[in-house]
């Protein structure tokens, strides 16, 4: 009987070796505990239920676009995700491996755009280009958990291989900002910012800092990473000599001229008026390095089309302050702010911040078969974005009023269960009682479940055509102002008593007034 | 820009260590295969959006019941599942597991119970109880994958925990008929039975087999389970001495007496006329067995309360043959069946046979607190389930038709987004091609993708107000019966010029008509 626990209710079942079935649980004083491992956790109704609401909905706005789903396991080969490290001949320590009975190494998928990659090498022929497919899933993290941070999560994201045109960028942006408002948020709440990555680096090579300097190139990227935290001065100072932070600590910088480095400043923290401006402006910065003009082309291309479609900077912006994911990224990349302030915690107001984000990633398919194709994507942090929208009232669902049917008797059970047959029919969510418990206890159940009304019918009702019906959110509201546990005991305007026959629509007029 | 592809999209991205990050697998001719770990699977757009469906309405009668969703993690501790093998200090090799960098065993969940329990005991002073959960998601086990035998299925599972109430059994297969219902199944395609581990313990006892003799009493549930197959005859035998199979080999039996047995055939086989019948014969078997008596009583209660509700031998039906899980249940077993006939892979029609099961256990908690806590629960296996619907022709879902909007000149792009917008805001599926093919490319995409109309905006269509609508149905329609492709490309009917601004009426009059 000790592997009771371990029944597994499904069609397949897995059977532990008859060696350990035998032991006894009850005869081992060392008792597993009950524990989460690290960085994951449990997720309650509130949060599932709005999650799928979220889900459905975003579901339904890459549907409209023409985007097809897509499901890949949780598992990949290793080298397939290109986590094998082959100097040390194990896995990156970043993912959650292991190895398979023959020998391979498994790994956890760790985004949704390695499987894609898989995906797309694996049935290139086959597939409709550009493929546009959406994928919603977990993905995990064998990384340090923190607040707020766990080592599973969901992603949704979309991408679209085997375009390198601008219309497959600009389709996802505004793909993105009607799923953000289809979810609730007002125009004004989010703000997509667009950048392209040879922008940046037209800039390097138009200041005379060689691209092929990848430690310079580098100290540049992290101290333009820095400029929300360190405003112009901070970032100043790093693209110079180095920076004397508060604790007296020296951080070495790229040792630019001064002239290098305020160029670098006038293209991420620019001073024109509008998006012409900016975009001209840029073209001074860029230069005649061709790096530069292409990336202004694209970004102009996809500017463009999104101002045609009526996307203006009300929606979608052009911010050269935007370098997420800048070694990974070869053109466009873009980041959904979500513009309204937030208190973080310690209290402090600041901006709620990204939500979604992605950008151009042209080499996917190479990896495998050594052809490039051009693919572009976008991925929502599926956990943040929710958080965002309980922020702003928009993510709750009202779920129907739970309704529970107390049992008086329990050899009269079947009379509850009809009761909450016909509730269910009227389309309403109820339940009869199934514990073993007395009223008492079945009140107390309905209370924590949080249930609208309980219906009690006992043997004497039932013999005059009557149940009583308990408003419990009343009743709890009641209990507010009464003094004592008795005068509340005696409390019976919360309750009263329906004939039977008319239950369904007396319930439905209580819950309309609540 | 090796590791472009990795680009993760999120919010979170994983950075490789920067030894790694430089090198180039463009040097490395030793390039990954793009395939698939053994026994896992890619699924497309049909299955997942048939499954999002299947889903949505196995919550909406679970939720109408006032079961609450609950998620765990992918990850629990291998302890916490109860399978660390302490004899050899190691995980059980059925489970994917792996070791924690603080040396501690992790498993991924290979069921959605274990996860259960563990919550369970981690919680049980703050649940309302009974408690009632259902949990959908991804199950692992690391065994051999075969045909239609994955190492990562979904689950759909519903428990009760903390109530030993016949109720609680009840409800769980009221709920099971109800949902198959729901699905579209009709009555008689399915039947769920129930059975009880206590009767035919009780039915041993009776026969002076000693419950204690755990290698005599799991001779006799093996050959019970093979009754489908060898038949009365066959079990008999391997109740008795043994049996010589069809190849000559010999499987030595349980050695019981005739009478014994007659008496255990006359359980799993029984010839009764009704239910009722039924009951008292197995009263005569059980004899004066305490523990068959006890199951006796709990399937009465169950099948008494079932029968109340309305639930009689159509939907739920008594069934000793149903032996699941016998080694882990502690009492009521039941299982859903499909009744219609399906064509097995040799072609031949069988029954489709369990798609839901499940029963008490009750020892849930006891592994982590000592304390035992009767549950009962009950998992639908979702991809067999959605097999049998498709089967049935219930799975599927009639997705929107898609309209492709070609791109006649790439500098006119925005007029395309502008009718894919209009389309869209109408309720259709709608996309613009996004590649960078030439009108061939474009309609044989549109083919590829299964879209219903393709929509063509030329300059001097433009010029006139005017677009035109193929219909790609039709027209695939049409080539079957030209008998050249010059004759197809001549063909015009499947095409037609309408007003611009009458497009969206067009195209709705022309996919009713479809």
């Amino acid at each position: 009987m000790v592997w009771a626990f371990l029944a597994v209710c499904g069609p397949r079942r897995y059977n532990p070796p008859a060696k350990f079935r035998a032991k006894s649980f009850m005869s081992k004083p060392n008792r597993p505990k009950a524990r989460l491992p690290r960085g994951f956790r449990d997720r309650g109704a509130a949060e599932i239920v709005a999650e799928q609401k979220m889900l459905a909905t975003i579901r339904g706005v890459y549907d409209s676009y023409g985007f097809e789903p897509l499901d890949t396991p949780a598992f990949e080969y290793t080298d397939a995700l290109g986590k094998f490290l082959p100097d040390v001949d194990r896995p990156n320590e970043g993912v959650f491996s292991l190895k398979d009975d023959d020998d391979q190494w498994l790994s956890l998928r760790y985004d949704l755009t390695a499987p894609l990659a898989r995906h797309v090498a694996a049935h290139f022929q086959n597939l409709p280009k550009p493929f546009r497919r959406y994928q919603v899933g977990s993905v995990w993290r064998n990384e340090k958990p923190g607040p707020g941070r766990f080592r599973e999560f969901t992603q949704f994201d979309a991408d679209t291989v085997g375009s390198a045109s601008a219309s497959a960028d600009a389709e996802l942006l505004m793909m993105l900002s009607d799923t953000l408002e289809a979810l609730g948020l007002k125009r004004g709440d989010y703000i997509v910012k667009i950048n392209n990555r040879k922008l940046l680096d037209g800039v390097l090579e138009a200041s005379g800092i060689a691209l092929e300097d990848r430690v310079r190139r580098g100290i540049v990227l992290r101290a333009i990473d820095k400029l929300d935290r360190l405003g112009v001065e901070g970032v100043s100072a790093l693209l110079g000599e180095g920076r004397k932070d508060e604790s007296g600590d020296f951080t070495k910088g790229a040792g630019l001229t001064p002239d290098q480095a305020h160029r670098i400043l006038a293209f991420v923290a620019p001073d024109a008026e509008d998006e012409d401006a900016h975009l001209r402006q840029i073209g001074t910065l860029v230069g005649s390095s061709a790096i530069g003009a292409a990336g202004l082309n694209e970004l102009e291309q996809i500017v463009r089309l999104l101002q045609a479609c009526g996307y203006g900077p009300d929606r979608v912006m052009f911010d050269t302050g935007v370098v997420r994911g800048l070694d990974y990224y070869t053109g466009a990349v873009f980041e959904a702010q979500l513009t309204f302030p937030v208190q973080n915690e310690e209290g402090e107001e600041v901006v709620f911040g990204s939500v979604a984000g992605g950008g151009r990633y042209d080499d996917l398919v190479a990896r495998f078969t050594g052809q490039t194709v051009p693919a572009t994507g976008v991925s929502i942090g599926v956990s943040r974005l929710m958080s965002a929208l309980a922020t702003r009232g928009v993510a709750g669902v009202d779920r129907s009023p739970l309704i529970v049917v107390t049992v008086f008797d329990k050899s009269e059970a079947a009379a509850s269960f009809q009761i909450v047959r016909e509730l269910r029919a009227a389309g309403l969510r109820a339940e009869a009682y199934v514990g073993n418990g007395k009223m008492g206890d079945q009140f107390k159940y309905a209370d924590k479940r949080g249930a609208a009304i309980a219906v009690i019918e006992g043997g004497d009702e039932r013999a005059r055509g009557e149940v009583t019906l308990k408003d419990l959110a009343l009743g709890a509201e009641l209990a507010k102002s009464v003094e004592s546990r008795s005068q509340w005991v005696g409390n019976r305007e919360a309750q009263r008593s329906v004939k039977r026959a008319d239950l369904v629509a007396e319930i439905k007029t209580m819950l309309s007034k609540g």
